[in-house]
């Protein structure tokens, strides 16, 4: 459908951004900031592609996303620091990025007839995991692992009611229904700093 | 056979609540200490299957793991500070892990009827490398290739022993050879303070 | 051809050294210096063949590369001091090693029929990225995306000519053109001190 494909470059473009930035903080170079950019808008998919043998991997077949992500690189490269401005919607953007990754990384899950409690981890997998290779590529524990974010936790949750409405809906209303969970646990959460628990010090 | 279930099984928690005793170390929430867990439990068989093209990877296609993972994580997510104090069993159990793993590590290079000595190495990541993730991850240098220990050596030297045995024993007496060699390598090597050798300084 | 392999196994050495002299100078014990050479040098292989499904990865199917690695840990690991004085000899080698990764990874692109810009990115993943795998596991931001050396960029200009050539050109022609091309901007950029350009801090 037309709106998931406009969520889909919106998101590749928020993690792009999101990529490159963290690149030209880490002072990094032209080729660091667009292949940072590139890991992790595509990062989390190409690791779920791996784990179920979808290969090549998703962006190698279709040009799309290569190309998209080039352009949002390129623009961060000149125009880093007025896009650190734009926040709010940069938010926005992943989020949506976040919530359409993950119902993307489940109906593969779901094609190979996984089981379901795995296709929400592939599809939480496909949302998070790129920023989890910048982190890692910039020298940086992931923030998905320590910042006590509902981030991966919204993917777990709407991937859990995906397959609930599955039950007695249609594909199409239960991926909408999921996108809407993810996103607005997400800004829920954000707004009213709701934190994973940490275990006591040892 | 029921001996090598419970041996997989106990090799499971241990990984897990090794990956999980780092994670809190680190002061990672909820999501990173679950995860680090999963990671440092599958991530060796992963990356052998990964490598093989056996995918959808292992823990796709069987629960039992990722269930004994979770309870694993949450268990040690609570009572952490207590298994702390369990060292030796803890130590046990990762003993008899790393030798298994070896072993099924190895047998997957067999059906494959890769060379032997890609098996021996099939085998050393797949009880090691769940290890490298988890330092990876929480920023350190992998334990594995600094500490002196005789860890992964343990696992080359059964396995050599293993390919060996194969030429005029039965398969499975072959293995359990494999893991008691492996198991007492690495036990007499932490009694005894055996040492890996490092070059000298450049 | 012959020279093909002459300089896929100088390029081989060449790689392995500069992953085990790393390991030594982090301190890394013997079997994190081969473990980090044999990375350096078949990461870049092993990630592309991972990527597009070329599974059993190279390395596990013939065992020349495994054994040149091996033997040039070994020598590394003993001899580590002396042949930090072979540095102009040792970069020649890794830029030979380079030229040729990235042909080797553009044709098994080309074999899939890939599209060539994602031939050329396979190709310098090939290249390049067993030194970021080398520069993670030693806990170091890559080199290749800080140090705004000409090294990827090589690559791809030579990837880009290669597949210019190809229109005119019979294959073997266009493959040496574009080892010279990648080699020859190497030396061209270190000779006169190219270097990539930065973003203004955020």
């Amino acid at each position: 459908m037309q709106y998931l494909f406009i969520i889909e470059i919106l998101g590749t473009i928020a993690f792009t951004i999101s990529g490159a930035l963290a690149a030209i903080e880490k002072k990094l170079d032209l080729f660091g900031v667009l292949t940072l950019g590139f890991v992790t808008a595509i990062g989390g998919g190409t690791i779920r592609d791996v784990l179920i043998g979808n290969t090549p991997v998703s962006w190698m077949r279709d040009l799309t996303t290569p190309l998209v992500i080039l352009g949002a690189g390129l623009f961060t490269m000149v125009f880093g620091r007025y896009l650190q401005k734009l926040r709010t919607t940069l938010f926005l953007f992943d989020t949506l990025g976040l919530a359409l990754f993950t119902v993307t990384g489940m109906k593969k899950g779901l094609d190979l007839e996984l089981n379901h409690g795995i296709c929400v981890a592939l599809g939480t997998i496909t949302g998070c995991f790129g920023g989890v290779l910048r982190d890692t590529l910039t020298g940086q524990i992931p923030a998905l692992f320590h910042t006590r974010e509902i981030y991966a936790t919204a993917c777990i949750l709407g991937g859990s009611i995906y397959f609930g409405s599955l039950h007695f809906l249609p594909a199409q209303a239960a991926e909408t229904i999921a996108i809407v969970v993810i996103c607005t646990t997400r800004l829920l959460a954000v707004r009213y700093d709701w934190k994973l628990p940490m275990a006591k010090p040892l």
